[in-house]
């Protein structure tokens, strides 16, 4: 099964390029995973071996304009910088936008504005795609439904499936060979006073790419046999925590499960580690301030930055303790 | 089963003890495990759940020396310190003795010298225990084989059993649930110019013990379901090393050991966690050097310190990254 074939499943003809608009726009805000997306079952179509389940930033994340360009090839630029056409981001965009023209007409130019570090484990590919496929949806007037967009943005970065919605989303994994079912959608449950602490350690491109670190870790670490596993018995435990909303079994469950990614990690060969001195750091206090008894908690992606979760009432001990977090009131009510 | 069995199937009575000489004296060295240790099958009889290897530091370790006291309990001296007699040390220490004395009527003066820090992933109450049952033997006249020895050892400290030789150390799990399989040999192989670097990050005592950090691991992660499958492929692979002497290959199957068994804790909960930042930045720049073709690879046992693999031949490159490095050539002739 091949990219293009989701396309005609979507399409059912060749996708219309004709613009309906001189610029398509929209926002994809940047999604943090509780429970973790690591590991493929399928690379070409981005298909996971676990469901996952993320909570969205609502303000965070990456507003893209696409505007048709009479040039031979695409203008990226990211928060106002030109990328490098030979860049890997560039060709990752390129051969994205190829699947949406099999006979290659037009280019585009792309501007692309993230509030987010980029490459730095804070989800900038997974917002980038969805931002951009729901761009490409406003130029060319496809109309497509957020499910539908969730499968293409797929085929760009998997974690994008997940940027379609605010609040809470899960991620099916699915089981078909042709991902139409390996498909988000929002859960409905809210949870006014949930906060998530951005801990910026680096904004440093990571060293190894998600796309890599997941591949060496599928394919030579012993440890990632009992995944499928933990994220079962973590997305069973986290849906029950948001039922009765019980935050220490949230975020107990969202650092437990962060933590068995790393370690799935660390048992690959070469190793694979996000962490820096400062994340550990980071993490010691955050335990030390637990048994002190705040319902502290953090979660950790392919990079070395944390995600710190609590609750409104203690943004104040946490601003305190960490004063360079950056607080995200999940949902709150402007 | 209980400890007092297996003292009878060593001693086929009451361990003789009328003292042979004023004193008891035993040195052990401290063993490093390049496939580790890490997990119970019978926390009474400190039986593992998987063989181990490892290989000893031949100066380094503890002195004992061992004198009946007039007195209603033990004197504990560790470097010329005398330890409270409420400590876990000492009691852990009371313990052991009392198996060699059922109707509890000698004690000892017990005075031990060690050269490297207590506590802090040295292995130190492994040559502790090995040093003081050999000071036993000693001074009780005994004349009991090093296997004896290693069994006896191991009801004190389970990594006890592998300080009784130089040298490569295997000690096999075993199936017998008395344990009197579960005892170490030495392997018939030497290396000469292998090194080992002993990087001290912290000589505090860590925060939790190997016995707790174990017992926590096999009883809370879900990654642990892997470890025994790791140490068999580990340790037919560093036996094959050692066969052939091929060094990347022995350096890379105990770094990679050791980090499994650390990734098997990071999935604990609550998380067990020995790196502090500094072991992270060590690994770091450990793993950036071996990229510029320097073949330097670390084990890291219950705690934060690391120690280096290398040959002779790079001694002044590791001097040279690693300035505080205690180096330790395990098979030089004096």
């Amino acid at each position: 099964m091949r990219k293009s074939d989701v396309i005609q499943l979507i399409f059912h003809r060749p996708p219309p390029t004709d613009p309906k608009h001189e610029k398509g726009l929209a926002f994809a805000p940047t999604n943090i995973a509780l429970v973790k997306y690591w590991g493929k079952r399928d690379a070409e179509l981005n298909l996971p071996m676990t469901s996952s389940l993320s909570i969205a930033l609502p303000d965070k994340g990456a507003m893209t304009t696409v505007m048709l360009q009479d040039q031979a090839q695409e203008t990226v630029i990211v928060n106002d910088r030109e990328i490098p056409s030979d860049s890997e981001f560039v060709k990752r965009i390129t051969q994205f936008l190829d699947l949406f023209r099999p006979e290659k007409k037009w280019h585009l130019n792309i501007n692309i504005k993230m509030n987010i570090p980029i490459a730095a484990g804070l989800a900038s590919s997974a917002c980038g795609f969805a931002s951009l496929i729901s761009a490409l949806n406003d130029l060319f007037g496809w109309q497509l439904a957020a499910h539908q967009l969730s499968i293409l943005a797929r085929l760009g970065s998997g974690s994008a499936a997940r940027s379609f919605w605010t609040g809470f989303v899960e991620w099916h994994a699915g089981v078909q060979s042709d991902g139409m079912d390996s498909v988000a959608e929002p859960l409905s449950v809210e949870w006014p006073g949930l906060c998530v602490g951005l801990l910026t350690m680096s904004d440093k491109e990571k060293p190894i790419s998600s796309r890599e670190g997941m591949q060496r870790t599928v394919n030579s670490s012993i440890l990632y046999t009992a995944w499928p596993k933990k994220v079962t018995q973590d997305l069973a435990i986290l849906k029950q925590a948001l039922h009765v909303k019980n935050f220490p079994l949230l975020g107990g469950t969202a650092e437990s499960n962060a933590l068995t990614m790393h370690a799935t990690m660390l048992a690959s060969w070469p190793p694979v580690c996000y962490f820096l001195p400062e994340t550990i750091a980071a993490m010691q206090q955050i335990w030390s301030l637990r048994r002190q008894g705040l319902a502290l908690y953090f979660t950790e992606d392919a990079g070395p930055n944390l995600k710190l979760l609590f609750l409104e009432e203690d943004i104040g001990a946490v601003k305190e303790h960490f004063p360079s977090v950056e607080v995200v009131n999940v949902f709150e009510k402007e």
